[in-house]
């Protein structure tokens, strides 16, 4: 099968019959839902990319199973250069949707269970890779969408899965037999799931021998039985519902449109099933498909800031300030902190390494010092921007007053900034930096891709302390040799 | 007459007429609009405790002018002490509402005002003070809410306001009769102006002599012939129209309810004229007004982080992790950071000084310092929230899912976090988070009082290089005495 | 007796004869000393600047004691404006200095020691206090300089002080008898110590009744048998041999002077011992020294910033690059940092209270607030006069090199920036900002009146949570009343 | 001729009759100075290094120009892949030293010339890369040193070479003849010039026409007549002098060794030039130099950070508070910080490309982003070493104190910590820290390879502020395409 055009993948999306709440309604055809048609169309994007030839050489790639030309989002790694690759795809796609377009999850999850299935099959004799090799190539032929499933919703953070009062708290098996295995819990924030074909279910933590039944991966179509999704609500979705300019993005919304998605007694059948039981790998997967996620955010959110800059940039002009040293002192730090997030993403995936499947891994130490990153300097790059953009765009009245004619002259004659520039581009921009500036976009960054304090724990125990405290103590003559 | 409660404070505003436009419709009654009504109810609140015995001592005082007990609000400050409970208030109503309560910009006003007035008639035998003494008797007599307004349209920044090319974005004098001036103009993000019932109208920027038809300060009362009110919109405000709980601060709404209010040839008699082309004295009024309203920052902005920390140390208990130690240490750091911006408004008011007017004025650059610091620090406090409550303020479904049958049981079983508390509990916390850290609060803190920019141009003014450069000769040995 | 001179003071020190060694040495008097001269210089100025008329009301007040004109360095705080005056006092004399002149430490002490003695008695039954008192008069009487003594060398800070191996880690009573105890420890970093005429002995940490033999609060002459000084080293200080430029700050110094100062088995008559074995009234003395030496950061340290800000300004202006866009704001920075320190300590002072005893204690959570602070401010503040001042203050060749006539006139010609000024001063400045900004002045900020965590503990303490937990949960409605 | 061992480099040294005079005095013998032996050890270590298998991979290459085994130091890089190499081997060797072992700023001249020469070549006709191709042979084949030698001394600032007053503030051709060109002027900052076998002479800014005689590139034997280094003084320098714990890192001193090396009339061949009057070039020669330069410093401050987080943890360690959460912290910051360091240079390293002359180039955004960051983490991560460390590190006693036998017993039992250790490693492990973290150490971070403003002109002129309005503008529903 080719690979999937823009539309096709929307009209292939139609074919689906996924059960999706949103807004208390039922939702019939995500394609055509004013909640969830910009996140489609984010998505979209990923696919029709894929056939411009001057992008090629970043959408697309050869198969390593097939042979066959592939969607760089259905490849498994191999070389340091395809993950290199992967972070300025990133970068270039967001840049043309500021926002996320939700493929990298499902990506990450195909690496962290490839490699993980061989060497958990090495050790215990499992064929855990054939089936997934298997499903991988399915995937490819299909040219399918899969949504990477790893955030159990974790009830009380301060338990383990089996401490919980409600043991649902974490997707685990309630039953197995000779067909396969029946699941109940749920995934929480699941980016793009409701515009996926499939789902990719991990398991989220690192777990021991008593949470075995929690230690299940498996794949499972985004419309089986027993899948409900509900989806959640972003800052300002409701303007969706008022007009175009005050979305900002008037394309592609904000952030990934993020459901929580239940499974209530979902059956999986064997061919399907990845990890069942063997809690012993449950934290070789999890984390690296943590390493693999984290590494993605100086290339997707490089790619929003440079947006951010850009309307930055052009407010400054529109204000007629363009020129002033701290304005250009301001967009030149937007621009630092916006490359030393590049930069990290760029430096995990050069200083990559082989698995025994094959697939290459980012290297661990620096993908985590990115993710850390991205919590802090996404906050400093969005202030930055409303410092320069200015205090109207949280005062802006409502495109609806510029649209009645008792006030549309006024609007139009005082927000006007520098004569050069009509004022409703001024107003667009202005909505453009509120919408990307604000509260779900900044919990995105902190977020997404695990919490801070996660990313600390690997840092410390990554930094390999014992090397750097024989290196001090050789110099200071206290260790002899 | 007596101090006006709440109550009576929203039935003087029913007798007003102003003109508001809000959502491309006109607003008949500002207080019954389900939009506006949330910062009517933050504006009550500093009527009705004034009528609190335990709150007495901040929320009211006595009328250097009367000997009468007045709200504070529409008080001249006689000495420090005063300064210090202006501050004292201010936070406290703050941690009350969770929001903007409107009031400082008139009261920052009225005392930029007293004080310049006095001045100018000293130095130019004009009787400006007289006049606004009187008015200001006026508005202590009926306890009224006088809207500040200051900040000009000012279309391209980089041109004074006479090089514009439409003269009007500055508010300016275009007629001049024997019973008064006829102005011209808008001024934007007009905190609070809805619901007040005057305006008091001042210059926005130091002014030289080529630019005196804009050296015009005058009272107004809002319902005026002439005067509109387009209100501005602010971040999740539609959803006001879905429920109650995604609002998250469910009485008070999101900082202040701006709106842009045009002159349109408004007519101003001379008794309520207190500067007519004295272009040298703008300056002074601008700054004294931006010095006592930089001061209000880590007051009011103190209340809304006292609260936004203890709904992030409540998030924290919910989600079972209020006592890992790398929460406490962000919570104890919100705390910090918190008082770090009281201290700097308690500090520029305690080393106030006494004008020649008799009223007191804080110390302009430390007051600078406040509010430059405001400009960063809120949106670490927010950042930090944003890190303990967790990913789910960016993803939470709708009210409207909660409330739907088919999907009700699965959010309320999904969303819950620790047992000992409810999952709606846990949901409206987060939406106050959600609501106190995003989009419109944020460019708030940022540009209310003046931009960044500002504040550094008077910092470096203020700091005596001069002296800090001879103290340093000296004990290089380059100055010999 | 009058209030001594700086003469008057440097000969008093003459007269005693305290066992102090340095370098290796034994000192036979710290006022000759090349690496003492500086610092008793610093604490002489203390003294001469109080018979200074336009420095009267800020160096001197009244006692509460004897109603006699004295040294502010000995008084007890009688109100708010006292404790502002101090903050003042302590920035005006660091501008004069430009390194610590060490009285605080002792006048914090007095000030603690006074409090607590008076409510330890009022609820023991004890009569520490007027033993205090006594002693007070005899400080002012002669106006004394007096190290306040409390840090504990502490072994291993991970136990307390009974679990020590080594028990004599914080100092100890070894014996009681009839005319007094006898005591046997160390107090490290103490500052002014060698040139002080009295110390005041107080405990390090809050203690148990085990710890009981550690609660011993006493006043000792710095030359009592038993006692023995061991001068520290600081950054730099081997240059006092080489010449004077390099020095930098030629008459001061840097920093406090401190040492470790040994009690070897020293007896104290019950006349000067203040507590001994009330562990329970431990930790309120420490707390308040801590509250009142925490207090002072934001003016000495406020003043010393004042200085780096002047020597960096006119760096810039020996290089020719005053006028860069980049530079001011650098500058503004700087001021802006100082500013923030310095008003963080009017804060705690304005907002002050009376205590049972009548002196005045400051607001601890601000003060612990200020020395956070510093601990981050002085590092950035100092990191910017780096960045303006120009590499060439860390590859700078020795004053020797400037004297050698072979390279002489390449050095004059060549170190030469604007030829507005000779190569002298800019060297000279270029030693003074080197001076100002390394080695133990950051360490200093960082570590004096306690480490960090030490601030942070009390800031969670102070920060009342429970109340802002409560303040959230009503506006979120999840608390009805 | 085979490589240099470290000794047979000394030995080299020894052959060599450079004028050098440090602290007043004239030096004989670089390698037996007291002040400069350190520096000779650390680059003697680049030298002996090659020789150890382990490390053979990282200090070696094959020449590209004549197939001969070659240390990395003098080679023109052939890839990405070596671009990586050089921040590999530049971190491992900062892990052994401490501090700067010299070599990179010769490496990167010889590859900024390398390429210019042939792109000068290529447009101008001239002859220019075949005399450096021969030059760099000589070089290799005796596995010389070469000092990078750029920084002019450049009087006043705010002026261009031609305008100063004195014309020698920028190196400059003062007479051509047959044989070659005279030169005079002075080169600062220059980092192991002392102990150099060759310097090779840069222009040190972009230049216009009118500055054509300050365009000179050429190399110069250290030791050719009218060369006069002055060596300049480092932090605590004279600790040298006095004994061996108290210059903490006890074998190889701070930074790396910095000269003013001045040009007094110094004849150079035309073989040796490599640029003469080609200011159209300089800028070129400057910014290639430039972004390899600061390509280094995420590699070699990364290795000195790596040293100063052990030291960190060890003295945590000593102290008894290794395991409290904050301190585990901020090791963890530390790691976190030095990694974000090495990952920008790794970063600017694998997103290099090919220049004409066949030698690959740093992405020279990525390489400008790294260089600002060292200017400010560097600082933090010294922050955070002296915050746990402990205050000691600033009031430590001098060794001559530890042997002095009146003290000796009174030091060795009061600077104990943990009994655990000995006193003397924790008192050599504070040395090291205050060694790594003060003056001259950070100086150096931040004007090294130029000061942060050069960085920023480079970013924002690198950012392609175009592209991003365009993207924004697109977003925003601006532009229609």
């Amino acid at each position: 099968m080719d690979l999937k055009t823009g539309i096709e993948y929307i009209e292939s999306l139609k074919r689906l019959n996924p059960t999706v709440y949103a807004y208390g309604e039922k939702i019939d055809d995500v394609t055509e839902s004013v909640h969830l048609a910009p996140h489609v169309n984010a998505a979209s994007l990923t696919y029709e990319l894929a056939h411009r030839p001057d992008y090629e050489d970043l959408m697309t790639t050869t198969s390593h199973l097939t042979g066959k030309k592939i969607n760089r989002f259905t490849h498994i790694h191999q070389s340091t250069d395809d993950l290199i690759k992967k972070v300025k795809m990133l970068r270039m796609i967001a840049q043309q949707t500021g926002s996320c377009f939700q493929r990298c999850v499902g990506f990450d999850g195909i690496n962290a269970v490839y490699s993980t299935t061989y060497e958990m099959d090495q050790e215990l004799g499992t064929d855990y890779h054939q089936r997934f090799t298997d499903y991988l190539k399915y995937i490819q032929e299909n040219d399918y969408m899969v949504a990477g499933s790893m955030t159990d919703t974790k009830g009380d953070r301060g338990k383990k899965p089996h401490q919980q009062e409600d043991p649902d708290q974490y997707v685990h098996v309630v039953e197995r037999n000779e067909k396969g295995v029946v699941l109940r819990g749920a995934k929480a924030h699941q980016t793009g799931m409701v515009n996926s074909h499939e789902m990719l279910i991990m398991p989220t933590v690192a777990l021991g021998e008593e949470d075995k039944d929690y230690a299940i991966a498996c794949a499972i179509p985004v419309d089986a039985e027993g899948v409900v999704h509900i989806f959640g609500r972003q800052t300002n979705d409701s303007r969706r519902l008022e007009g175009v300019i005050d979305q900002g993005n008037i394309q592609y919304g904000i952030v990934g449109g993020e459901s929580l998605t239940i499974l209530d007694n979902v059956f999986v059948p064997w061919e399907r099933v990845f990890m069942c039981g063997e809690a012993q790998f449950a934290g070789m997967m999890v984390e690296r498909f943590a390493c693999y996620h984290r590494q993605n955010y100086g290339g997707c959110k490089g790619g929003v800031s440079d947006v951010i800059t850009g309307a930055t940039a052009q407010m400054a002009e529109y204000n007629g300030v363009a020129k002033a040293s701290h304005v250009k002192d301001k967009i030149t730090e937007m621009i630092h902190l916006t490359e030393t997030l590049y930069g990290g993403s760029i430096a995990c995936s050069a200083d990559g390494h082989k698995t025994a499947s094959g697939g290459y891994l980012v290297n661990p130490l620096l993908a985590n010092v990115v993710k850390q990153n991205v919590t802090r300097l996404i906050y400093e790059i969005c202030r930055l921007s409303h410092d320069v953009a200015g205090g109207f765009i949280g005062t802006l009245p409502s495109e609806r007053d510029f649209n009645n004619e008792d006030t549309a002259a006024y609007l139009e004659k005082y927000f006007r900034g520098s004569c050069k520039y009509t004022t409703e581009e001024r107003v667009r921009m202005a909505r453009l930096v509120e919408n990307m500036t604000g509260g779900t976009a900044l919990a995105e960054s902190m977020h997404g891709a695990g919490s801070p304090q996660a990313q600390r724990v690997m840092i410390l125990r990554q930094g390999n302390l014992q090397h750097k405290t024989a290196l001090a103590r050789k110099l200071a003559g206290i260790d002899k040799k």
